[in-house]
């Protein structure tokens, strides 16, 4: 017991191994992980949520490592037919996956909301902490392109991020999306000892989570210590288009562009050795800075570097 | 070209045999394959067609002759996959075929027809004959037992058919099932030469399309000859619970009792080999009797069998 709680922020792949870390050396009580819903999307009639699949996965010991992405021991077997059937095919699911979509989308469609259906599937899966949807309501990330809104896995996935982007927007009903109850109350908790923004694209993963209504509010008001992970290293975003976006959105490819992001919010960054030049200038901000290794791959990583957050943030670990 | 039209009556595996026989001997213009959907249902939020899905796979090419139904080079990771999340595994479904569910359930989620889908996927798979649901309105078949009644895969997959039948009932919405267009049409075509009903179980296959609404007086009405294959091989099923439902029902298990459950409808009755003893006593009721071998092992006998069947009705084939 840390006796303090963790409120951990992801994206997908790359945030998906901090907060297998964070679960790792934390009593599963101490975490809450809260995970991007920007990028979910129906398709072929199912609800797919990439970054909480991302996070599943990882957290179960299911993740596909060799690949980066998806389930390991997967195959493509239903979208082979779905291909011969003459359906999109341009949005690849394995067949493990699929069972996972197939899961969650009739418990959605019987009423469930996604917070339950999520709280269900993880546990079925053996995972203890908690992995929790930023919203149960949509908020969709678009890419603003010279032809016009994108969705975010048309984007991604069918363009393979080729289109300029000149903005991003979360797309939401009139009402916005409002937190998921357990991020609400990770969010209220008087024993909340840090908040953990894992190295996810600030832009397309972190920024949807802080369009939830209120939480951009609620962070800038905590008296909790706020670390993050640079998603950069050596420079570059180590996969995703995290790099060309920085340049397309006129920020340069820096960790002072991932800090002047953060603004106010961040307390901590940490940022890895091959970038360690760019710790004095951070640190002349105010900043408090930490230099590592960042890059995770394997569970001694991922743990070392949430031990390496945790101690940022004054959190104690067993 | 036959010059006249043959409306083909489908089950499952055994009636699929024969269709893919019929659709092989006959130009695709000249054949309508009408299949029950008695058996359908929704299951983990996917609309599952066991019949439609028997005839098409056969008539693709795709079915599995070895295991007896699916698709062939089948494997089951969505299905494991799911029970690990803890859902129901009482209906396995391979990957290959789970992409045929998928397609079908977000199209007609869509707002397409279940007539529409069908036209759609079968034709997709290279199908040039016209595989028609015999209505697009649910018409449920339910199974009678001790413990009430039982949807249809409740009792045939889940219960494998060990609940002793009292009755079968046939569940519709308040206006009944109508036909499907195509069937329609096919019934009222004046080029119609012969229906010609396949070798699946009366009770659970036949009966279903027999209470579309008005099948049953326009097949009455017709003046074309009517031809059923016999389900029955030396007294009793190849497969599934004929034999059982016979005697349950209080019916001999007897090519007799298939004739009598036909009727007036009957005008000719193929019958296996092994049951050659029936045939004097079939004729002394006034049907036409063919005996022959009935058992389709692979795409000669089908072939040989559809033709002894459009000859009883006095279809030429090329």
């Amino acid at each position: 017991m840390s006796e303090k709680h963790v409120l951990a922020l992801s994206g997908g792949v790359g945030g998906a191994k901090l907060a297998a870390g964070l679960a790792a050396v934390l009593a599963p009580e101490d975490l809450t992980i809260v995970v991007n819903t920007g990028d979910d999307f129906e398709h072929l009639g199912l609800t797919i949520c990439p970054d909480i699949d991302s996070v599943t996965y990882a957290l179960a010991g299911l993740n596909d490592t060799q690949r980066g992405w998806g389930v390991k021991d997967e195959s493509w077997q239903a979208m082979a037919m779905l291909k011969d059937l003459g359906e999109a095919d341009w949005f690849n699911l394995g067949d493990r996956d699929m069972g996972m979509h197939i899961a969650r989308s009739w418990r959605l469609r019987a009423g469930d909301t996604l917070s339950a259906v999520t709280a269900r599937l993880t546990r079925k899966l053996g995972i203890a902490s908690a992995i929790v949807p930023m919203s149960d309501a949509p908020l969709r990330t678009q890419v603003g392109t010279a032809d016009g809104w994108l969705d975010f896995q048309r984007y991604f996935v069918a363009e393979q991020c080729r289109p300029v982007a000149t903005a991003i927007r979360f797309d939401t009903g009139p009402a916005g999306a409002a937190p998921s109850p357990a991020f609400a109350q990770a969010l209220a908790r008087e024993d909340l000892g840090a908040i953990v923004v894992c190295p996810s694209n600030p832009y397309l993963s972190v920024d949807p989570i802080l369009a939830v209504n209120g939480v951009r509010e609620l962070l800038a008001a905590r008296k909790v210590p706020l670390v993050a992970v640079s998603p950069l290293v050596g420079g570059t975003a180590l996969k995703g288009p995290l790099a060309k976006l920085l340049s397309e959105l006129g920020q340069p490819v820096s960790n002072q562009a991932i800090a002047a992001h953060y603004g106010d919010l961040l307390d901590h960054l940490i940022i890895d050795e091959s970038d360690a030049a760019d710790a004095g200038g951070l640190r002349e901000t105010g900043l408090s800075v930490t230099v590592t290794g960042t890059v995770m791959c394997d569970a001694g990583d991922r743990e070392r570097l949430a031990r390496v957050a945790l101690s940022a943030a004054r959190i104690e670990t067993g």
